[in-house]
């Protein structure tokens, strides 16, 4: 739960630093404004039937409620990002499915700009978080829907078949090409020979050169989709550099985010090596950020299909929290469950009321400060309490400290005690904890 | 949403002041493990049938929740804090009902410990928080629920209804006191003598000395549960007096809390004078803050019935928010929604590229930036959006700027631009924000 907290608080602070306001949506919605969003993986929204028999689905992702808002508040610019929880069924398939609860991070640039800016931005802020956390060396996978359609297109495959072979080709990062090329051909009924032309491009990833190849590319580049898709990967890239990230960046025509909404350009951060223990299989976590365009999803909420450009991105907390839960425990650190700067203590039978008194005094000066709660607690238990939760200052009083107007601070590393005038005890502190 | 965050804040520094832990649980629980904690509450759940028609409920509280982790983990010893989403119904007899969706701030202390030493803590904690939040004079009415249990015994109300009478007696924050007799004579069959007698009690409130008062009173006198209660009270105003709270809490025998739950010292806090709008009539708000004690919760989650003390206090949060969004539109103040400390702009066209690279840099030195999402925006569009947004610093680069190597820094407010080198820039710039 700490751990959480600081990853969030660092999500969240890369988010203001980019002029993003905070929102929140209801956790529910009406289950027709949901299903068509999300093509195939809407098999794992969680639904609901409430007393009045209305049936509800619990938020599947915090995108989709966003372009509702937008739309039903007719905002046609707004950038925003939303820290929420989630809920998915663990099965498209079982019926009675346990559902996982989780946490998303998301921010979104909603509204009609020139081209590529935002989407450079959106990349930007994907390096800042994961350098921010120190999870490694990683990737961020660039492409671009126009693309993957128009290699569909120039492949053969049928356009009725478009959603269902993305949502195909977007398993390539966890199976093998073979096998997803058997799916395709097998399960989803594609002809072999544009199978394997899909697998030539899909192989390919790269950086700005690949795109200038794929522009000479006798198929790709006669199609007039992918042209579009091509240029603008090619102006991002140009930001990119500018915003010195270029080469963490690979245009890899194998992705292609099974999620119907997008449009534009997509892209998903994976990390390159993963901390394990010693002798453990690597842990394969998958993607821990993504995102892409979705120009027309607002669209589909407002009455007049009026549409509102989006480009966002979502961090993926939950998969970043197992990874350095992981690596905390490969490498045996230790944190702290609370922030507690001092403990007040007392060696003598009887002190409860002085504690109280000089608790209450640190606490009305912001002091973060604990007791036990006994009346009469042994000075060796007090101890022991700030080794096992890491208080690093007790404060002692006692028959002698209240004799002479003084108490002890403590330092728990160093047990060096310093007796100091009670009247410049707070002073004292917030000088110790400023300088620690 | 800003103030929101502000004000969570604020509630969320002062639990950790107190050397909590944040902790979360599921937002949802089996329907059968949650009815019979509530008492009359529960017609308020929110009950949802998933797929596999399995009834739930969403979570309504904080509290319950928490009871079946610590009873579940076996956990005998938790200080801990939670702020999350709870749900309830409008209303519990229409059947096709809305939910409301709010947020609620919680902070327990479960353990065997000394009594009223946690107890007298959460009230310094209300104490802490209503005062942090500057919402003005409040008040915490304090009582026990064996007091309360103890009061309708001597004074003849049958044990079976004490649960329903106790409902009624906690509706006098908002109703007349023969409104509520009437509800209780008329609707609960009470006797008018009983409901009478009860009258003399609730309409008794003070400090310290009333409890003493009580201690002599003839008829409470007689009750050991009472005498319990009181015995209690009396050592938590000792230790509220150390504190330097005692002028703020009302020994207050109308306050009954009608949840099931509470074994000891329950209490709520009300503010005394509620800001409002010149002319409108005073809003009210009803309790800002609220909790008690509940030793048998636990237990009820437990299979073999061990039991964990728990006292605890919620803050309302929601209703603070309506508050503080009152004041603010009475005195017309005005909040940023966005952080940003920095716009970068330029006079020029195709200055893009220059801008992109200047941002970054800023960005990376940790700076909250923005700029616009054109090619070649108009200065005077660039200074307007500093303007209605709040952003206080522009930072100007343009052909000359470029040529001579520095860049200007405008200040929105004085409307002062100064010329400086580019290198300094990030840190010229942190020199101004620490200023300010």
């Amino acid at each position: 739960m700490v751990v959480r907290e600081k990853i969030l608080d660092l999500v969240v602070s890369c988010f203001k630093r980019h002029g993003a306001m905070g929102m929140d949506t209801p956790a529910f919605e009406l289950k027709e404004m949901l299903t068509e969003k999300y093509g195939e993986g809407s098999g794992l929204m969680y639904d609901l039937k409430d007393q009045g028999g209305e049936l509800l689905s619990l938020r599947y992702d915090l995108t989709v409620p966003f372009a509702r808002y937008l739309a039903m508040n007719k905002v046609k610019k707004m950038k925003r990002y939303h820290v929420g929880k989630v809920w998915r069924r663990e099965s498209p398939t079982i019926v009675q499915g346990r559902y996982r609860e989780f946490c998303q991070c998301d921010f979104d640039i909603a509204g009609q700009f020139d081209p590529m800016i935002p989407d450079a931005e959106c990349l930007k802020i994907m390096c800042e978080i994961l350098n921010g956390l120190q999870l490694g060396d990683f990737l961020i996978k660039v492409n671009d829907r126009r693309i993957v359609d128009g290699m569909f297109a120039v492949c053969g495959v049928p356009e009725s078949k478009f959603s269902t072979i993305c949502s195909s080709i977007d398993k390539l990062d966890k199976m093998a090409w073979k096998d997803v090329r058997h799916e395709m051909v097998a399960k989803k009924g594609l002809a072999p020979e544009v199978a394997d032309r899909i697998g030539d491009y899909v192989q390919c990833h790269g950086g700005v050169s690949l795109v200038e190849q794929m522009f000479q590319d006798p198929r790709l580049s006669q199609n007039k989709q992918a042209l579009e898709g091509l240029g603008d990967l090619k102006l991002l890239f140009e930001y990119l550099t500018l915003f010195g990230i270029a080469e963490k960046i690979s245009f890899d025509l194998s992705l292609a985010r099974g999620l119907d909404y997008y449009t534009g350009v997509i892209y998903e951060a994976v990390l390159l090596h993963t901390p394990t223990q010693a002798g453990a299989e690597p842990l394969s976590v998958g993607s821990v950020a993504a995102g892409g365009r979705y120009d027309g999803l607002v669209g589909m909420f407002d009455p007049k299909g009026h549409k509102v450009p989006c480009v966002g991105l979502s961090i993926g907390v939950e998969r970043i929290f197992n990874i350095v839960e992981q690596r905390m425990k490969t490498f045996g650190e230790k944190v702290r469950t609370t922030e507690t700067q001092v403990l007040v203590a007392t060696p003598h039978k009887n002190f409860l009321q002085e504690r109280l008194k000089l608790i209450a005094e640190l606490w009305d000066a912001g002091i973060k400060a604990e007791m036990l709660y006994k009346n009469n607690p042994k000075l060796l238990t007090q101890l022991h309490y700030c080794e096992s939760t890491g208080i690093p200052l007790v404060v002692i009083v006692g028959e002698q400290e209240l004799k002479e107007g003084v108490v002890k601070i403590r330092s728990v590393a160093s047990r060096e005690e310093v007796a100091i005038k009670r009247e410049n005890l707070v002073a004292e502190i917030q000088k110790r904890l400023s300088e620690s």
